[in-house]
């Protein structure tokens, strides 16, 4: 195994969020289900940016969001994912490389425009999110850079790719060539409805090919069809091999290795305003841990902080130095 | 005089706004006045943009701000400005309909894309706006719908307009119908280099085209050429027709009507964030006012009400209403 020049490269949805306050009869006159990701056509995203209140826009994306918080920690990372050579494009482009990540997967020449995500923020703070993925559909394995994938210690993969053909075989090859230059690979598994839509393969997959494994309480449930945390966290703790590590929002995370559960606290928000990005974010704080060699609760409390951070405002990119924040955390 | 079914139309550069956060030194670097608005072009637009932090995107323009505040007071506002058929026109379109505003200006089909304005916040809340005018040369007087601006009290006018032939005389043309239906006619300094560019027609304009002032002390100063805002005074105060609001940030406002000076409070704000739409939410607080017959301080009040909310969090479209807020700050 040779040195790697990035801690971690991340394959996802190349998204610009689009947020807005919403009401829960907003949600309830337009049937969206609250707190989770659909996918829409482009028909049914012109109709619901037309009753959508005034927005802003930002970049997003899951796994975009963990490597942007990821390199405002202070690690080295890249990114790879799909947008159109057009204005959401550019805006998605500049800002993750002005964040400190590279990113250079080819935009799509023509086809569907770069995605965007109509994300409705209800008074509770939760966030409701419907995906028009538009140029997404248009990444394949041939945008999978073997040498990015070899470069970095870890290839870290959203759940959310699998829902596409061509991004699914992009993920298979990542998968591939990491682990042919013993690197690692991660998996977050995005959403609990993303896991009842594969859940045969995800399984699959978290049985032979993840070493790391991100998902929240709904996402875990889902996967092994349990009712409760602690049943599905047996599921992950007999599996000695892997990591994992699981969020419970207010509850805190709790990091499995070795069959070992470790319970690692929440941070606490003076107010939580959005809580879009607050699983990537905490993916990011445990991606930058474990790459700098921390021990596992230290990794958890990084990514504790991080989504902290990320919930105290609107939108999923860390609006201070992470880096900073972490730093005047001690402990 | 007829009716009108409308408060406030107003006629400016439909712009949107890349917001981002820098330092002094980045200003430097790149020679930017700070607290001032520049137009570049679209190449230094293109630099200034790579050099430039993870940004968010929101709908803005100065006399757009104004009447997206009229309209969250509860107004009836309508908007003639111009984008370009493309995605970040789409969000300008979007957001000020969303906000309640009419807005039926024909996107340009060709020529250049959709203003931005590159906005760089510095540590001090201050603003420094860097505006590549894009479609909106394609502005002229064909845009002036003359029924829209026959229907409303009052035609509000951004100084920026100025700064391009076609929308220069847009401006004329609105400034003749509006008189001729026997309705008022506001204009907004809008920045102080934007009043030296044009102090001569801007001297002729509010001697004797305009109705309604509204000016901060540096615009007011300039235009005068004075050195002290009390010696700009003088001359506002010397025309008893006419009605000034003149804006002083933290000093609050003094509103000038038949030679008398009124002084006016700043709202007390708890932590000022970005001071991008203070201008143009004192004069959306002051219009409503106006329109609806309150008492001068009154107007003021509400204006200054306004520009307290604009200045607490990124970004120049309000982000509660301002009805509501309005009504729970009584006196």
């Amino acid at each position: 195994m040779t040195g790697t020049d990035t801690d971690v490269v991340a394959i996802g949805n190349a998204i610009v969020d689009v947020l807005a306050k919403a009401d829960d009869a907003f949600l309830a006159r337009f049937g969206l289900a609250k707190g989770a990701m659909t996918l829409i056509d482009a028909q049914r995203a012109d109709a619901l940016y037309g009753a959508m209140g005034p927005g802003i826009e930002c970049s997003g994306g899951s796994a975009a969001n963990t490597v942007a918080g990821l390199a405002s920690l202070g690690g080295r990372a890249a990114y790879i994912g799909k947008v159109r050579r057009d204005q959401l494009g550019e805006v998605f482009r500049h800002d993750i490389r002005a964040a400190g990540v590279a990113f250079d997967t080819s935009p799509a020449e023509d086809g569907p425009p770069t995605a965007r995500c109509l994300i409705f923020v209800t008074p509770d703070a939760q966030r409701t999110m419907q995906t028009f993925l538009g140029a997404c559909v248009e990444l394949g394995p041939g945008d999978v850079a073997p040498h990015a994938v070899r470069a970095a210690q870890i290839t870290y993969l959203e759940g959310y790719l699998w829902d596409k053909p061509a991004a699914k075989a992009a993920f298979r090859t990542a998968v591939e060539i990491a682990h042919q230059a013993g690197r690692k690979v991660a998996l977050t598994l995005s959403d609990p409805f993303c896991v009842e839509r594969h859940r045969a393969e995800f399984r699959d997959l978290v049985e032979h090919h993840v070493d790391v494994l991100f998902a929240n309480e709904a996402e875990i449930t889902a996967l092994y069809e349990e009712k409760t945390f602690d049943a599905a966290l047996g599921h992950v703790r007999g599996r000695p091999d892997r990591l994992a590590a699981l969020t419970r929002s207010s509850k805190g995370s709790v990091v499995v290795a070795n069959g070992e559960a470790h319970e690692v606290a929440a941070e606490r928000v003076a107010r939580v305003v959005d809580t879009t990005g607050a699983g990537d974010l905490y993916a990011a704080g445990f991606l930058y841990g474990l790459t700098q060699g921390r021990d596992l609760p230290s990794c958890g409390r990084i990514g504790a902080i991080a989504a902290a951070e990320i919930i105290s405002h609107y939108g999923a990119r860390p609006e201070v130095s992470l880096a900073a924040l972490v730093k005047s955390k001690p402990g």
